[in-house]
């Protein structure tokens, strides 16, 4: 299972997509953030789309839900170790888009 | 454009989906690469799915593909100089795989 092959399938199938990235970097570069604020800085997104993404980020330990008892409720979500270590994944990727098509 | 918000979102608009860095990597690995063997190396994936993604990537200038006049014709896969930048992405993904979930 360890070998690169594996390693790349395993990250697209739990990455993979257009939003999960965006999300954990809106979040990554806040701490902390709430529904509406991620909703306006991941570009495009519409709030159904957010809520399921942020669902299957939650039950797939990648973030954190986190309710506090107030009126109106607040809720603020957070990385986790495992996302937080995208750190460097997201580097890369800044690099590589700096990079000249031809 | 250049904030990292767009950065990652290019990115994932261009190579998200679960298949196509897994075949970038493939590639990248053996320099070039004939269909057949892609089709081996990357995990589970059909003969359609992989026949839509190589086009894909082609017109998107992250592979190149080269029929030779043969008989049978040999096509064979390579790199383009945007996808073999992708190195450190996939450095990046190895890493943090080893990283644990908790």
């Amino acid at each position: 299972m360890k070998n690169d092959k594996c390693t790349v399938l395993n990250f697209t199938e739990r990455l993979g997509g257009k939003w999960k990235l965006p999300i954990i970097n809106a979040i990554r570069k806040n701490e902390t953030l709430r529904f509406g604020k991620i909703h306006q800085i991941v570009d495009g997104i519409s709030r159904k789309v957010l809520t399921e993404q942020l669902k299957a980020l939650e039950y797939d330990v990648l973030i954190i839900r986190r309710q506090y008892e107030e009126i109106p409720p607040r809720v603020e979500y957070s990385l986790t170790n495992k996302s937080r270590g995208l750190c460097e994944v997201f580097q890369a990727i800044d690099k590589w888009s700096r990079i000249e098509d031809k």
